[in-house]
């Protein structure tokens, strides 16, 4: 691949173009003298996880490249590309920041969970916190300070930069009602969902997003999860699979973030790493709204073609709380970096649930129900 | 008041000391070419709500001000003052953003509720949504927009910048079980929340933070709500009105804005603008992640100093939801302002709450109710 980067230093004018090395081979035109001179132009590749059809997310990635624009005056400008256009989804948007070939990767890490678990806990871990208590953690409690120690010795420096929230539980074939019912089920469910799902006798499935349709369509698989009602009711599923569960227990929100490589963000004068940290952040609370505005039209558009929403039992609620729990201790023989992260983030929940049962949602159990009466 | 403003140029390093006109006077000299040579030197003093020692608040106004200078090099410098220092609180602070004897306020529009009950809908209204419904209305449907129409007829254009969550129902010298126990009971509650409050026969009490311990000591009055657990234990309220109700249904989360002088606004270069939206947006997603770092513990130690924890009785809640929106149809024949921004609101929270509930708040009852259990 050839790095489209290109620096240019001041009132200068220095223009060069970079094979292979991007801003790297440009970064001592970058010092302090040319701070002063002003910003300089930097233009970066931006490959990310999703098509660019997916509008819930791409309001994250737009609303970035636009802020890191603004605050420079245009100098520091982010090209988006979609999933396949320079590099494939998944993991390979990832690996490409961590190797160099792109300087920065738009993303969650939870697809690299293959190579490391640990990369699990910056996406998000089944029964874990919803999207405040995981921020939290993250912005307040030392989260991210820990992550990326880990995602640093894997070679990008990371920022949280939008949420797609709460994810729902899939549709499903048949109604899920016990038990038993999960026994010998084919489900598309990828990554640490997948193992725990496992443990109940699910059979997980990895289906890249495209094919899923048709496989349940066909009855290859009896169930897939894929995301939050806004985005779930776009790709059609409840067509061939009409059951549709509450909640996705194995993903009570779900970070995106930036991953920058390590040499790229350690060659950035200072005041573009703060415009990078700010653009990011700022889109963690602005994208979050907006999945937050689509969500619920969304499942309204899923109930009125017929959708049959529907909650996991008790049961299965409980036999799923423990087989993740009892995956998690498994993890931390596995990965080193498993075992560091997990007490602090187990650490965190117990600590700070507290004031979000006693407060928030005692006076949202009041609303809704209050609400639905009128 | 003497301004402090001061803008210099570029590299022609021009010092302007403009007594009473801040940045306006100078705003000629921040025309395109300024941009080309470098960021403007811009300083900018800020009044807050509080007075220096609230630390839960004074993180979010230490990010604002970290922010800015990093993204501008250190060239726009943002001077904090706590309440009292140049400006007093409650209403002085917007007030004297509005007139422009300062550049921008630090505060809670609420505290102009007596000016125009419209100054509400920025901060809170009692019954509204949580957090994430707020800032769902505010940043991506069309919440924002809406009300800095309203801010700038008033003088300012404004940025959310931080949010002091769910709020706690406040402290009480009895134990309150029914509508009776409310009939007579003189509580500190200001704005709405008091009266929507005085429907229930509260006798609302308009007492300065300084005077509340005291008051609640000599029984001068008998209940007071000041704001969530880690801030109430600090001001010891316990030890004088031991019971401690949830949830503090006025206020459901808080948000602060940075009400900037519409003035000063218009003059900032773009770039500038950017600045101030990303440091204030980024800082609403980290303010939130401290005070729910901060409120559990809090919590914990208000507990164990023998704080009695309660809840409002249904019967409670009911009467003070119909209270509320009884209250809310009256300020729409009060306030023109009011008649236009509150269907608005009311159609935001009737349209995008459906899916908090089917996903998130299923999914918190049962890991709450799970924790505990173990």
């Amino acid at each position: 691949m050839t790095s489209k980067s290109e620096t240019t230093s001041g009132a200068v004018s220095r223009r060069r173009l970079i094979k292979g090395a991007g801003l790297a081979a440009a970064g001592s035109a970058l010092a302090a003298p040319a701070i002063a001179q002003g910003n300089p132009e930097v233009k970066w590749r931006m490959p990310m996880f999703v098509p660019k059809t997916v509008e819930s997310v791409m309001d994250s990635a737009n609303d970035i490249v636009r802020r890191v624009s603004d605050l420079t005056d245009g100098k520091f400008q982010i090209q988006q590309f979609g999933a396949g256009e320079i590099v494939p989804g998944g993991p390979a948007v990832l690996n490409a920041a961590e190797e160099g070939t792109v300087e920065c990767g738009f993303t969650l890490s939870y697809y690299s969970f293959g190579k490391d678990p640990a990369y699990a806990f910056g996406s998000t871990l089944p029964f874990g916190p919803t999207l405040r208590g995981h921020y939290a953690w993250l912005f307040k409690n030392g989260g991210m300070e820990l992550l990326n120690e880990f995602y640093e010795s894997k070679g990008t420096h990371a920022i949280p930069c939008g949420n797609s929230t709460m994810q729902m539980g899939g549709f499903y074939r048949k109604e899920i009602k016990t038990l038993e019912d999960l026994k010998g089920l084919k489900m598309r469910i990828p990554g640490l969902g997948g193992l725990v799902m496992s443990k109940l006798g699910v059979i997980p499935q990895q289906i890249s997003p495209g094919d899923i349709y048709s496989s349940l369509e066909r009855g290859t698989i009896d169930a897939a999860e894929w995301a939050a009602p806004y985005d779930d009711f776009k790709f059609g599923f409840h067509k061939v699979a009409p059951f549709y569960y509450a909640p996705g227990w194995w993903e009570p929100q779900a970070t995106i973030w930036l991953h920058v490589n390590k040499k790229k963000w350690d060659e950035l004068p200072k005041n573009y790493k703060a415009v990078l940290e700010a653009a990011c952040i700022a889109t963690c609370t602005t994208h979050n709204a907006k999945s937050d505005v689509l969500n619920s039209g969304g499942l309204r558009s899923l109930i009125a073609a017929g959708t049959q929403l529907r909650y996991f039992s008790k049961e299965i609620m409980d036999a799923s709380y423990d087989a993740a729990f009892k995956t998690f201790d498994e993890m931390g023989t596995k990965s080193p970096a498993w075992a560091k992260i997990y007490p602090a983030w187990k650490k965190h929940i117990d600590e700070n649930e507290l004031y979000y049962r006693v407060g928030d949602n005692t006076y949202e159990n009041y609303i809704y129900g209050r609400r639905v009466k009128g």
